[in-house]
């Protein structure tokens, strides 16, 4: 008999950016050389004392589980991180660690969507956002955004879109794919709309340390009753590490912690013991410094784009990606961005990754390899142009 | 307004061993002496070629994301400890590394068990199994199981239970709670009842390298169609680490692939390094030094608790627990529970942890520590029942 896959599967997609880049590796493999601007992982290794704390851990015996939210230590270093650095006060019972910002958006959708409720979300966005949903059968509600709100929802379309079945909105600030910023005031307004129709705001805050030009903030600061995925992941360095964080409204811990016993038992032990040296002055040091070398390839390559053709117009305040209108250049983003990749040896992801609205008129640029890879890779698109692209 | 929480959370239950551990900690944290029989990890350390495996990958750097299915590598050396352990043959393609069992569980449970669909499951059995699948709008059909079937779903039952909605059946083996197996002859019958169904049989074998006895066995022996969770907590001593797998029937990884991409990206890199000295003959040396360790303890305990007055029909031959029928000295075990740790500082798992067959007449002894502990622990229990416990 036919093996059956569940209905939920067809509307699973593939990280398409996972296809790209398994074919950028393979013409390495036969010897071409391949500039990386696909990938939404920072080039930089983890932070020294980071993995040193990693290793003292293990050495110690380190390697059982933990409790189900987490190390104290280091919950309570994350609550100290938000007074510091934010200056919020968010207690520590209130931060659940989690195998990664996945595993927090796991946790908080799971918490708050029930099958067929919906959330709000922008389109473009995170691929797996709508993924998380659908696959504990809840609907996601994309709305189009555009350079005209920063890519972002807006207290008035969430208003306008809010029907009897939404339950919630998520929203990252920055952006994956866009890099754009929720200034807070909006966010206050946001956070407002939301409260009144007794909804949930979710927001991604991953990329959260990642900003150029103004110091990062977190939602918490104007409304506190939202929930608040982070990850160690990019400003951290950890990617591999699979550790991220979830910040629960007040009241609402206990049923996270059921959850996160069933579904995790608990995250990675000597992961969480390495994150507990994430915080350390040493550790900020050399992240601070990683974040200035972001914002120089951000101001290499947005002026670069724009030279070449493409259309970014409004200049994004944090991330690690340009998300930069084709039109002008192609009709297919996805076409141009296979034929980058096999002639000119770039590799750049298509926008039909993260949405569907003007999806096939962007690509996104990561900007997770070194300036003089950045250089190169603008010289190969200029050539694969000037020879009729 | 009032938060609101996902009608799924109201049958999502807490792990009771876990209230149970915090209160023995509470009490060790005021000066009293706590022999633990309640915890289901290993006291054993990692073994030291795994810790030296994980401290060379993170000094080469190794810290940054695998591909979503898992270094090849070890997915290749999970496909030959299937040759070389049991003589079956699989390919590494359908192996995929998960963060845990329990990932390995919700990968394989997401893409087979749609909406309102049911799963047969033995009641006694591992609590997070139902809510796996309640978390994604499933049903599980608890089947009561005793010492006739050796507390598992036989071919019968499963072909008396199957109904409609019945998409599978979740076995394992050997069981937690229980400790027993399902020998292989029986697990063919069953692969036979779920396949003529056109359904899925999902086998747990992460307590599969611990027998006593008898050497260790896998459903894929007798059925290529089987999806088999695996993981390398419980005979690998790895808890903390977070690692597990997951063998995917032919021509279903790919759906499993976009799954494992979306919810998780891919399992914690380090421990993924780790493992890979796991197979080593030094490492499997050290481990089989403890399984015969683990056969000692149960072959001191169970005609201990046999002594006290506990009923244990069955001889487990897996695992690490001895499910104890507590009828003849209770009529109430979760109370017994909490009055041998109060009062003897003994901490015993109740049987409302695992079900609701019979739940209130049995106990979980989990002989995850040392021989003298045990003997002081049976020592407390003996001594307790004395004083009229």
């Amino acid at each position: 008999m036919a093996r059956r896959v569940a209905a939920r599967l067809a509307e699973i997609a593939p990280f398409r950016v996972m296809a790209l880049l398994a074919r950028a590796r393979e013409l390495e493999a036969q010897g071409r050389s391949i500039v990386h601007m696909e990938i939404g992982e920072p080039d930089f290794a983890t932070p020294e004392p980071v993995a040193q704390a990693a290793l003292a851990a293990i050495r110690a015996g380190h390697t059982h589980y933990t409790p189900a939210l987490g190390l104290p230590a280091l919950r309570e270093a994350i609550a100290q991180f938000y007074l510091h650095r934010f200056g919020v006060s968010v207690a520590a019972e209130r931060i659940v660690i989690t195998p990664g910002a996945s595993g927090a958006l796991l946790l908080a959708l799971g918490t708050v969507v029930d099958r067929d409720e919906e959330v709000l979300l922008a389109d473009p966005g995170y691929p797996c956002n709508r993924h998380f949903i659908r696959f504990i059968e809840g609907r996601t509600r994309a709305v189009p955004v555009g350079v005209a709100e920063r890519y972002q929802l807006t207290a008035a379309t969430v208003a306008e879109q809010w029907c009897e079945r939404t339950v919630g909105a998520l929203v990252a600030s920055p952006s994956n794919p866009t890099g754009t910023l929720i200034p807070p005031a909006e966010l206050a307004q946001l956070s407002e709309v939301v409260e009144q129709r007794g909804g949930a705001l979710i927001v991604d805050e991953i990329y959260g340390g990642l900003t150029y030009g103004s110091e990062p903030t977190s939602v918490l600061a104007v409304n506190d009753n939202a929930w608040v995925i982070n990850s160690f992941s990019k400003y951290f360095c950890m990617t591999g590490w699979r550790l991220g964080w979830l910040v629960v409204p007040p009241g609402m811990v206990e049923p996270v912690e059921r959850l996160m016993q069933n579904l995790f038992i608990a995250a990675a032990t000597p992961s969480q013991y390495a994150a507990l040296a994430a915080f350390q002055p040493e550790s900020i040091e050399i992240l601070e410094q990683r974040r200035e070398a972001f914002r120089q390839r951000r101001d290499f390559l947005l002026p670069a784009l724009r030279e070449l053709g493409f259309t970014i117009e409004w200049v994004p305040e944090g991330a690690f990606y340009l998300y930069a209108d084709s039109s002008r250049l192609t009709d297919d983003s996805e076409v141009f961005a296979g034929r980058l990749l096999e002639e000119a040896g770039v590799a750049v992801t298509p926008g039909n990754d993260f949405g569907a609205h003007r999806a096939h008129q962007h690509l996104r640029f990561a900007y997770t390899t070194s300036l003089p890879q950045l250089e190169e890779g603008v010289e190969r698109i200029a050539r694969f142009l000037r020879a009729g692209g």
